[in-house]
């Protein structure tokens, strides 16, 4: 059972991630988070001390989440980048926390958090070069920032950027799902050099 | 020859590009653009009416610098990448421009002058599907997203984004502007494909 707290937090964490999606860091406004979580300033800074520490929270959690959810394996890449497609489109807040992260984090803030959900994704996409499932010239963890970047992009494309072409409106979330794995099963390689390591 | 009033809106420009790439539009201050640019808060405001305005002319110049000299044509597209990647390790203010830009642009403003840069892009794109350069199967306004995104990506990695794991900070600019090279390469199809359309 949560104790009333642990309600508090939670609800002062969903609040931020609202807030840091809609204005970035520099833009969020404590006023505003402890308002919409029904806490007073005293007591959000009784839980997180600085507007930063608040967003590292945010992004940890953030992170955990969209990690489970999205399950990387080594021998499927192309279904973890469809399944990343869909986190992004069911949550654009995800995809604008990512470009804000990029944008405002300095160097050590939320890194070891990072670093310690993209250590095993890592691995695993070296797994998967090593079963053959993946072409073993890529370095993994450039190959991991190219599949995260075309799942954002293209899940993001109708919402904020359908200035990329006049017909980019008409094509149906389906379609750039389908876009989005295709793009990663050709990035790792052909599928007869996955499903068949011994071709010519 | 240009003239007293060209040499000041240029520099207000070079000024506000500095102090956009480093804040975003939220974070930008008018201040601190006229003092860099030498140039008073009544002058600039003569040129330019507001922050949004002088974000737009801004993000208009650079598109078209970008685009002169990335110069991106429909058969060779792998070519316009590693272009695009010099461009952007050349000049990391113009990566933090675009995600700006994403992030902090409303629906119409800045959007007329990428469409006008867009069209041509994706009409040679286009022609280089028809050509037999490109698999006709991808929807050229998204391919030139992926493209941009991969670009950016690879270009970023090292400095904003090292946490991509142990060795990516031991990658050199040449191998993240090869794989960016290689990854598009991939997309767009085999070289066999373009290069003899009957094979097989």
């Amino acid at each position: 059972m949560r104790t009333a707290g642990e309600a508090t937090r939670e609800r002062i964490l969903a609040a931020a991630k609202a807030e840091f999606a809609r204005h970035g860091v520099a833009g969020a406004r404590i006023n505003r988070i402890a308002e919409a979580a029904r806490a007073s300033k005293d007591r959000l800074y009784a839980y997180f001390d600085s507007k930063e520490t608040l967003f590292d929270a945010v992004i940890t959690q953030w992170i955990a989440e969209t990690t489970e959810q999205t399950a990387l394996r080594g021998d499927d890449l192309p279904g973890y980048a469809g399944r990343l497609f869909d986190d992004y489109v069911a949550h654009p807040e995800n995809a604008r926390l990512q470009k804000w992260a990029d944008l405002e984090v300095r160097e050590q803030i939320a890194d070891d958090a990072r670093i310690l959900t993209l250590r095993p994704k890592i691995a695993e996409i070296r797994r998967g070069q090593q079963e053959g499932f993946v072409d073993p010239s890529w370095n993994a963890g450039e190959l991991l920032l190219v599949i995260t970047d075309i799942a954002l992009s293209l899940a993001t494309a109708r919402g904020g950027r359908k200035q990329a072409g006049a017909k980019s409106g008409e094509r149906t979330v389906a379609q750039r799902r389908q876009a989005t794995v295709e793009a990663v099963r050709r990035l790792i390689g052909t599928p007869a050099a996955a499903e068949a390591p011994g071709r010519e």
